[in-house]
């Protein structure tokens, strides 16, 4: 078990060096250096899979399994399905895959700014024939897609994706009934903000519900993100743009997903057991941040009038408008950017394009095309261009296909957590209009965060609400606050 | 060759990942993340070291060597000596060096902030015993100075050293001519400058001498350094203090460093033949661009100008007065700040306190005395703490012992390699003074940068200039410089 721990440490090492040189290239790193850096990202996660797959670390492995007790029992299983995904991959395809999204990080970059998507198609076709290889590779019962979201959410399929989104479409209802109404006037949130005063107020915000910036930072990132490489040292960025909440939203979210990593217990920092759960988990936080306490009323009771303070310009709204404003229903092409109730629309979208390209119902020329078709379908709209259509996100590029529905579990176990929360702690308005943030911090600390990988996704969920995911809290809180909101 | 090469590119991208987590260390890390760099960069050098010195690579070296020609010889030339020192080094020592240097720069760090040099002593006497085991495996006929010394200067010795510093004696009696006269006031330079202006004016600097910022960028570190992971991404660190020219000419010299760095062939970028080819050549690079080019009257009267439009408090000056009084001789106690002329007597006292403690004549609790004592005798001058004194540097804290002189031969060298220049293109104020900085940096290239580490240190000082390193060119220039400058 000592020699397992040590050269499972190697590999933490090598992993936490890539994890690095990424969240590098996309915050300070010089275009000059994509060159390099691919090939370093390729040789270092080479590095880190064969030292992961090889036969000294599976024979270390099964050797410590009998006996294993405690923490170590819990570290062997997460461990024995890391080792069982990792060897269905050969160190040549995942190491052509690091190579790749290296280059194409750099040509997804030209093409967003260039409303070229011609110009990304063939790598991002290249990335989507390495997603299907991973797949085959993988395995599956039903389709590819499968075989893609297990990885990011153990035992989570297409078809519960599909179950998920048919339920989620009772929003599209309030949808366009919110619709036929007079439009919300927000122009008054656009404008040339200043980036200091914006980098200081999101910088306060994220402190004061508890990231704790002692052991972390905000940076800038074209597309923002969260990174990190131990509890002690977690990396936020944001983005600052022309809709002043862009970054304010964008920030809480980052720093859900922030707070998290920082909970992880001391003992288990730098080992597998250290970190989020699943992707749904760690969204389901961002999203509490951002949506449950950073668009509710008493969030802006409490903290508009700081922010009149950075943003003068603002200081003739009230708290109240401000938190209309930032819940207007837009119908817009932006997900990062999209209201809580159009939000899943994006992902549903997202969704149904992969699951097509994936099984070839759909080439990658024709993505645009289709893009756009389920744009006006669900939304009522077209992107203007590519740039705000399709090649608005960085995950493809990445090579991160099949992932898309945690973001809507995300949002789903985001509300079923917080019906808990205020179950155990009263109304949650009242502490946040107090600007008390610890009691929720520290509930979600200690019945999530704390828990780190050690239960399984689905357990968790159980132990923590006392049920399996599900839509129905999801949809009666959003409904509700909907309703108030626009009066129907 | 072609298993060694990229076997070499695996042992590449593990010093990339270690360099990019030092140079993170010193721009943006916060301070949580201390604990677990040490850990990453300790996990990292071990993996490095084991790669390096396995007789697997060893055997691969070996093998390539019968017929190699070319490029390929050389490579396997300095392959080879960097093998030959890496295995007389066991993994454990490296990876307890790189462990103990991560914690020993947070120490530092504070110690030099609260002026504490107890609380880094403990530390810093188990690094010197550390470079005192190093000495010990690596070997040497005279003294311990002389197997660290060899590690970044090929062939030289102490002695070497102490027959320089002899010869550099000279100065003193200029410094003792000039602090007769009555002190220059320098008053003006100092204030609470705009850190934007200084970013901004720094950064047109380093660009307008040809530091390519499309394959470099420039950050904020306590002490400035540059770092590097290709020819298309180098790192330059600058300071912003109340002194104005701090940040200036530290710029400048770290671009010096950062030019030799992107002038690497392409055909050698991340191989063992990349970068520059010893220390003491590095530094007369730095030094020709900070001080040749930067600290000359011709520099000043083409960039006064510009310089004013950024900082109008100096706007009453000329250009030939602040020329004086950036070369204003000071006899101050910060080594990195110094004038030229007082420069190598900071480097003195490093290098007989490094060599004094080595050989046990000097216990590290003593240290402080005994600087200050050198201080009050070569410059006559007493620190009045040991943040301005013995901590001022951060080289101990990383491990860099028994480096200093090749300061002092960067200092040498950077005259002899200019007067050679001069004899090819002619008066350089000429072309400084007209900002034509390309024939300068294009000569430096094709002589010394295009080189990389292809040549032994003293046979490229012999093809470059004609001759081996002495103090001439040195002596001459800089006592020209300031006769004419004190009208002496």
């Amino acid at each position: 078990m000592e020699e397992l721990r040590s050269r499972l440490a190697d590999i933490n090492a090598l992993r936490a060096a890539s994890s690095m040189m990424e969240w590098d290239q996309q915050t300070y790193m010089p275009p000059g250096g994509a060159e390099a850096r691919s090939e370093h990202l390729g040789r270092l996660s080479k590095l880190a899979h064969e030292l992961f797959t090889s036969d000294e670390t599976l024979r270390l492995i099964e050797e410590s399994k009998p006996g294993a007790a405690g923490d170590d029992a819990d570290m062997l299983r997460v461990v024995s399905r890391d080792a069982y995904l990792a060897t269905k991959l050969p160190t040549e395809l995942v190491e052509e895959k690091s190579r790749l999204a290296a280059v194409a990080h750099e040509e997804w970059v030209k093409a967003r700014k260039e409303n070229d998507f011609k110009g990304f198609a063939s790598t991002l076709e290249r990335m989507f024939d390495i997603a299907r290889q991973e797949a085959e590779l993988l395995g599956y019962t039903k389709e590819r897609y499968d075989a893609l979201l297990d990885l990011y959410e153990e035992g989570a399929t297409a078809a519960d994706a599909r179950v998920m989104f048919e339920a989620l479409k009772e929003q599209v209802e309030l949808v366009h009934a919110i619709a036929e109404l007079p439009e919300v006037d927000d122009s008054i949130l656009y404008g040339n903000w200043s980036i200091p005063a914006q980098k200081e107020f999101t910088e306060f915000l994220v402190k004061s519900i508890g990231f704790d910036m002692q052991r972390g930072r905000q940076d800038t990132a074209p597309h923002p993100f969260c990174s990190g490489w131990s509890r002690g040292d977690v990396r936020l960025t944001t983005r600052y743009g022309s809709y002043l909440p862009g970054s304010i939203f964008g920030s809480l979210h980052e720093a859900g997903h922030g707070m998290y990593e920082q909970g992880t217990p001391a003992k288990w920092d730098l080992t597998p057991l250290a970190g989020g759960v699943s992707l749904g988990l760690h969204e389901s936080q961002s999203r509490t941040w951002e949506n449950l306490v950073g668009r509710s009323l008493g969030f802006w009771e409490h903290f508009f009038p700081s922010m009149a303070g950075y943003f003068p310009e603002l200081s003739g709204l009230t708290a109240k408008e401000f938190y209309r404003l930032v819940n207007k229903v837009k119908r817009s092409f932006i997900r990062t950017e999209a209201d809580e109730l159009t939000y899943n629309l994006h992902v549903m979208t997202r969704f149904e394009i992969e699951s097509d390209i994936l099984d070839g119902r759909l080439a990658v020329k024709d993505l645009p095309e289709a893009w756009n078709a389920k744009y006006q379908a669900y939304l009522g709209i077209t992107p203007e261009t590519d740039s705000v259509g399709c090649l608005q996100d960085v995950h493809w590029s990445m090579g991160s296909i099949g992932y898309f529905p945690t973001y809507s579990m995300g949002n789903l176990l985001s509300y079923q957590i917080w019906a808990k929360l205020e179950n155990d702690l009263g109304d949650s308005q009242e502490l946040i209009q107090a600007g008390r943030f610890e009691p929720i911090l520290g509930w979600l600390q200690e019945k999530i965060y704390t828990k780190a990988r050690q239960l399984k996704p689905k357990d968790l969920v159980l132990e923590v609400t006392g049920k399996p995911m599900g839509a129905e809290d999801y949809l009666r809180g959003l409904g509700k606050k909907y309703r108030e909101l626009y009066e129907l």
